[in-house]
């Protein structure tokens, strides 16, 4: 097999763990040096390849593509960029291939969630038509934890751990102030469409009747009523309730809570978000006082609170991509498999690219406790081993230190610029 | 010297580390249980020493005192809530002496900021001229870092590391999204009245240009044309901009930013906060895409990220309480001083409480950069060793094991329930 280069690029949403599998990535394409030429990373994800602005890895030292396994965030840089279909814009398509045909790139890895999956099929289907075949494997990525055929998805295991430890902590500090202060506190955490992560605000609690006394997920229509009734009563009996709330939480008919608008200062209608939405409503309500915070790029971010054992998945999953390709295998989106039986054990395997596409996991509703507030013992069961374990950076005066890359450019080939 | 119990009680928002300074109440007073016999704890602060509501610190064993130091918030319960002048309500200082002397209570160690302080003070005087002498030290809490005479105050250091550390990681988080996706990024942190935390988002830099670009201080008024045109240049510069803003930042007429008001889905008039008023703002002027962060208790509760420094001066105030009582002292708060020279080193100090109660420090002007927007390097060298080491708690299933309290409560001995 001749030797070729390798592309590896990161998109949409970033996380705490996706450089660990970009150090996955690039360490065994390292090792395999007699296969894999060079590993050039789109600078800003796939945007660097139309662009033909690539970063080449081959300048990075060895300790600096190791630093990656515990550096937050995409070092390579990533994007919100959704190729078109082929139908409506066949020349990106034919636009990657003709970059990646330039500078001798035979292998794509493509580090994202749903989206990236879909460019991933699309780039591997129309190569092998325009005869300049390339091994496309996705690495899977997403806080979400939304994408299907993989038990969880990397990324989603470190948020959940940050939203767990700060939602403990929190209600700890509202419980102490609960007296005369402070009686409800809402945490407001990501998921447009599923509730994996407000789920996991639940293993704060380690027996029933522990705080988080109510989690709004997007898969259960709020029930206005309802909500107010329980957290009422959970303030009477235990003097705070804290409530965890996913961006998505909807009403029946789809709108979302944090769609209840309200005008800013400049007479503009805006996404209340759901935390301030709640707020209002509780203290119109009931009178309560209360609190809330939204943790946005915090959550995502958070690789100083990372689980060890995403942390250890997201590598799996960049080093398993490049042995895949090597493997001569192509169209397939690494997947996390768990085994049945005691304790938590857990293997690589593989999905085919066409099949995961555009599916989006959601809860399931068994994952999901009767009265719509909370999550059963087969979800806390699920989602624990996810969190397990604490695998922090190192630190320098205080701070966490973080691997900063030389980012040496590739020289173009192409004297065609393409406007995106 | 006859043996007589200690009172100890939290006061005010709690922190990461005031349980610490609970722990070394504990510890020192069971070493020297010649002298001193049961430490009461107030449950939810000084209203329980006027419910006479007290929880018998002797029925929780060594290990879970010993868990107290690396238990966030306030474990036995805090309050706010303000004892009026002596002139206003003298019935509740003669109430906490009559508890007092009923539980044969001659210490008290108040945890706590200015208020508190003042409290103390009051105690002191009054028991004295009741006849019944308590000697009241107080122990220095404050995550605003505004007590005067004390180099820094115990809760601060942690949540300025929380603030450094989550600075840095949501800016490696927005760099990576930039080119195609959010250009803003506003961290909203605790500081009503002074900036230091806000001063700590500073921290996240290494160099000259790294974020945060842009800190707001309630020190410093708030110029929204000067403050448009920097997010400008830096967006234009950088290709993005983060900003840390202190909740308490606010115009030249003191009108808070967070009080440009908008209206709730009620109608009510609301706080907008800080952030989303000046992510409104920025939209609205330069139509950047923006994301932002509202921390709240999640800063100030995050043992799981506790400078070890925090730690560490926590414990070692706590002890200092107990030991100077010992000595005989009444009426000081512990301080911590800092040595002069290289290197940090510090050592514990005393201040006379008449002379603590209602000073606010502020941000020295000497600390904030001449454009108003940053830190300079003497505020650095101020903060750095603030946020210096890890301490962190033990974890068990991905959670932090935090200490669980039996909260035995202490019988009552008097007949007179105390309305607050």
């Amino acid at each position: 097999m001749p030797k070729k280069n390798a592309f590896y690029a990161q998109s949409g949403g970033v996380t705490a763990v996706i450089n660990a599998s970009a150090c996955g990535v690039i360490e065994t394409a390292r090792q395999h040096s007699d296969s894999i030429g060079k590993v050039y990373a789109g600078h800003n994800g796939i945007i660097g390849a139309l662009r033909e602005d690539m970063i080449d890895t081959s300048h990075e030292s060895d300790a600096t593509i190791a630093a990656l396994r515990h550096t937050p965030s995409g070092a390579f840089g990533s994007c919100r960029y959704k190729l078109k279909s082929l139908e409506e814009n066949r020349a990106e398509y034919e636009r990657l291939i003709e970059v990646f045909k330039a500078h001798d790139i035979g292998y794509f890895f493509y580090n994202g969630g749903g989206d990236s999956a879909d460019t991933c099929l699309k780039v591997s289907q129309l190569s092998e038509k325009m005869g300049y075949p390339i091994q496309a494997i996705h690495i899977p990525k997403t806080v979400d934890n939304d994408l299907p055929f993989t038990d969880n998805c990397p990324g989603f295991g470190s948020v959940a751990k940050y939203v767990a430890v700060s939602t403990k902590e929190a209600s700890l500090d509202v419980a102490s102030m609960c007296e005369s202060s402070t009686k409800v506190f809402i945490l407001e955490v990501m998921g447009r469409h599923a509730g994996w992560i407000a789920a996991a605000g639940a293993l704060a609690a380690d027996s029933a009747g522990e705080p988080p006394h109510i989690i709004l997920f997007p898969e259960v229509p709020f029930n206005e009523k309802e909500f107010l009734a329980l957290v009422d009563k959970t303030v009477k009996e235990k003097g705070y309730c804290v409530i965890v709330a996913s961006e998505g939480a909807q009403y029946n008919d789809g709108t979302l809570i944090a769609g209840s608008a309200h005008t800013d200062a400049f007479g503009h209608k805006q996404l209340g978000g759901v935390a301030p939405t709640l707020a209002a409503l509780i203290k119109h309500e009931l009178g309560y006082k209360y609190h809330w915070a939204l943790a946005d790029y915090l959550q995502r971010s958070a690789r100083h609170i990372a689980s060890a054992t995403d942390v250890e998945q997201a590598y799996a999953v960049g080093k398993a991509a490049v042995e895949y390709a090597l493997a001569g295998k192509n169209s397939v989106m690494v997947t996390i498999e768990r085994h049945n039986g005691n304790g938590y054990r857990w293997e690589l395997g593989e999905a085919p690219l066409d099949q995961v596409a555009n599916i989006e996991k959601k809860m399931p509703s068994d994952f999901i406790s009767r009265d719509g507030f909370g999550i059963t013992q087969l979800a806390r069961d699920y989602l624990s081993p996810l969190i397990a374990g604490e695998d922090y950076p190192p630190y320098k005066n205080g701070i966490p230190q973080y691997a900063k890359l030389a980012k040496v450019v590739v020289a173009k080939k192409l004297n065609t610029p393409f406007d995106i």
